[in-house]
């Protein structure tokens, strides 16, 4: 039986530092949860890895924004996306009446991805060296079916995606939560009317860093291409904006990069080809 | 369309001994994956979370061979079992060719728990004290008709539940693997005919710790009685033993405790009513 509301999915992106600070961390999942209709929240958590990896001693390596793997890290990655920041919005959102599962790439083999390779990267000052990230997946594909039978279960079933992936060699892998979110929202398209929104503590995409009214309320392909050689955009925000382009193309509806409490979008930066 | 081998489950539980050793794990993992039809699996993991405690500077107190669990500790169990562990299993498992998917008793509300109330505990020297385990759960119930649709999808999923379940109100709670496993297998009862295994790195049951070759073959609740009495069952065999007879009480069709590489019954002992 088809309803309306049952042909479209909110995929929500939170990142870090929402997630990692409990007053946002209880909006947001109150947000969340009002939300009507199938939907699936896909975190991150990279502040509360490196707190743990400190604890542990060991150091964290990130190249451009990008945090190296090695098997310890690996580790504390697993433990931390996987159990603890994972686990808990599970929990909580379940005490809001969401009947969320949690789901590494693993899980069901919902996310295949493979080690990356030996990437040469061009760092800021121009130079340029071959980087080993270690235990990090570059996505090769979601199920998109295994996950939209499981969403359209009655009553409505949320997955809530940690960003790991796995090998399908026995080995998991740390994995951009952005991309994560891009790769489920393309893989829906085929089930469903499909909405991403990138949530985080600021309201959009700004003109101005330090001036939360600068959101640039309208992005398409060709003022991304200004705003990035002018340098209005970069860090973070480059490779974010890159997987909304991508899943616009990839047949996604709607992306907007908003502040987590905007679930709304009554604000925001909506982007568009 | 029910085909036999759709109407039985073998619902495996594994000790954290044999999941923390890389050989017998990935031993114990073929022998899992070549067991045919639905199946579950319910893991431990207590010497990684000891171990992963003290490196955080956490001390591990046991009252009764029980955790306590402080929020501290909680934070410990819910990395080690959710994430390290279960995660660990579910790639090592979908390596394999089995659909693996890792719960906990948040996920989906798979198993509904609160939290234990204080206890009045008598210890071996035979004073009574009431303890606070902390966030430990107590299983309330086990929504065995979401698990079995779960179970009976095609291809076959195989969930992998870690020992931690939830109270409905936004908290995780550490619960004892081997009450999962037979709750679990209790729950399935209605639509399987179910198999419990408990293993573990021992043949079974022994008459003599010490001598491998002791297994007693069958316990009837007549033979627990006098094996309680005359001391040859003791510690943490005695919950394990009356798991058993629990499940069988709640219609489970066998129950054996056995070595991890006895998958298949020939050895072992047998638990009947």
């Amino acid at each position: 039986m088809d309803t309306p509301i049952l042909n479209k999915v909110n995929i929500v992106k939170v990142g870090g530092a929402v997630v990692e600070d409990e007053q946002m961390l209880t909006a947001l999942l109150q947000k969340f949860a009002a939300i009507e209709g199938p939907k699936v929240l896909v975190h991150g958590g990279g502040r509360s890895a490196t707190k743990m990896a400190a604890q542990l001693g060991i150091e964290t390596h990130m190249v451009e924004g990008r945090r190296v793997t090695d098997e310890d890290m690996l580790r504390v990655v697993q433990m931390v996306y996987g159990g603890l920041v994972n686990k808990t919005l599970v929990a909580r959102l379940q005490a809001l009446g969401v009947n969320a599962i949690g789901l590494t790439g693993a899980d069901m083999n919902i996310i295949r991805a493979h080690k990356r390779p030996l990437k040469k990267v061009r760092f800021e000052d121009a130079h340029e060296e071959m980087v080993d990230y270690g235990w990090v997946g570059d996505v090769d594909g979601v199920d998109g079916e295994a996950l939209a039978a499981l969403i359209r279960r009655t009553p409505l079933v949320v997955p809530v995606v940690a960003p790991l992936t796995h090998d399908g060699m026995g080995h998991m892998l740390n994995t951009n939560a952005d991309t994560i979110a891009a790769e489920t929202a393309k893989a829906l398209v085929p089930y469903f009317k499909v909405t991403l929104t990138y949530c985080f503590e600021k309201p959009g995409v700004l003109r101005d860093a330090d001036d939360d009214s600068s959101v640039i309320r309208d992005i398409s392909e060709a003022s991304f291409a200004a705003l990035k050689s002018e340098g209005v955009v970069s860090g973070g925000m480059l490779p974010k904006l890159e997987n909304a382009f991508a899943s616009l193309k990839g047949g996604v509806s709607e992306v907007v990069i908003t502040h987590w409490s905007d679930l709304e979008h009554e604000q925001g930066s909506v982007i568009h080809l």
